[in-house]
């Protein structure tokens, strides 16, 4: 499968005393590029799909850093997924600069009912939903 | 008013690549802050009040920065109430460290009635709420 | 002066439990925009200028709420000058959606140098710099 | 080892609009944990030792949700040492409530000199900071 390519300009706020990226942020660029990966297809990671809320938090999300990332640096991202199971979608994220890898990261996404007032209930992902994710990528 | 007063030890995601505390920061200390006044006086910035979901999201927020705040600093916060209107309510919050004042801020937050999937609208704060704020601080 | 115009669309990291973006974040929208306009400018808020490592700490930071944003929404923000003092700027920020203001924000950053292990002090703004900064927007 | 314990309550600004923690705050929770266990022992993730200048950026990090963690809940961390490497310690958390598990996560640090200006490079720990990473905790 070929990957789904987007970037990401550091921001300033992103940056932290060491002056490199705090490495939490790493998580919230994946899901970004998730996000952005799910809205090509028309997708997201929360909205009703055929009458139910459903949304997808993550069960698990892991990050390795081969190098720091700093101020400005544009960052490529590239998206694929790794495995889409009866009810979680694995995605695994590249992050490289100027042609050097700066990081890998790994996020397991689970699909769940959303009531108001009540728990995450994992659901199967609607099938119309699950062909989207599976469509050949462009 | 004798003001109410709580503490911030400085985190080091906090900190940017100028190795000072990030500003906007400090508009989430003034939220924590004010969440920590709310709950000794057993309310919160979001709550079921006799029945009806309520919040109180922010309206206005200013800060002026006297002086930069660094990773482990323990910051003290004094919180006391300007002015409660019929809807919302200002406070004002200084930040001191070692005896000098870091910062100082004011957010105005307005009671509004939370129904999932509304938008939100402005209501008079419960009078039971009212009194709660109005007591005298201990 | 004609306004300099940027995007952002919302991040799902970038709201809180009442479904709306956190106050704290427009913020980091104001600093991401400054960062933009200087950029377009061969500028940026902390940079070796003439020899010197210069950067612009916030002195004030102030925003108000009309409406409110959520996820996925395309803010457009309108950056202004409002005033170039002999060592500081103030910008002015307007976050519009569909046409309908959401917030208005005001931000003052002043020129300091920055030297490893001490303070800030605070400098008159370099002329060259300024002179970019002057310069007519296109 | 007996684990080193501390807590975290909930802030507002760190939930998002599912209504739960956002997952990646999970790993600012651990460095703050970190913080606090080092501080604990008189030391920190950046510092000047022996006089020279070392910190700890992370080279992984990795965080599995078990339930989800909401506003206000005061969530209990264990931190333990899984390993002290030449170079390198491996943390593991574990975040509980109520009794309940809501997080398990592991971090592993690498000690590294900072130089301002240079790129960070991997240093043995300094054997008197290991010797305290290693005394028995109280």
């Amino acid at each position: 499968m070929t990957a789904f390519r987007t970037t990401h300009r550091v921001e300033f706020h992103e940056t932290d005393m060491a002056g490199i990226v705090h490495f939490s942020n790493f998580f919230r660029y994946m899901e970004c590029a998730e996000v952005e990966f799910l809205r090509a297809r028309g997708l997201s990671v929360t909205m009703t799909w055929e009458g139910v809320n459903i949304g997808f938090p993550r069960v698990s999300a892991k990050c390795d850093y081969l190098q720091s990332a700093r101020f400005e640096d544009v960052l490529d991202i590239a998206v694929t997924i790794e495995r889409i199971g009866e009810k979680s979608v694995t995605y695994s994220f590249e992050f490289t600069h100027a042609g050097a890898t700066i990081a890998r990261g790994t996020v397991t996404s689970v699909c769940c009912r959303f009531e108001p007032g009540h728990r995450l209930d994992a659901v199967p992902i609607p099938a119309s939903y699950r062909a989207r994710l599976e469509a050949v990528q462009t």
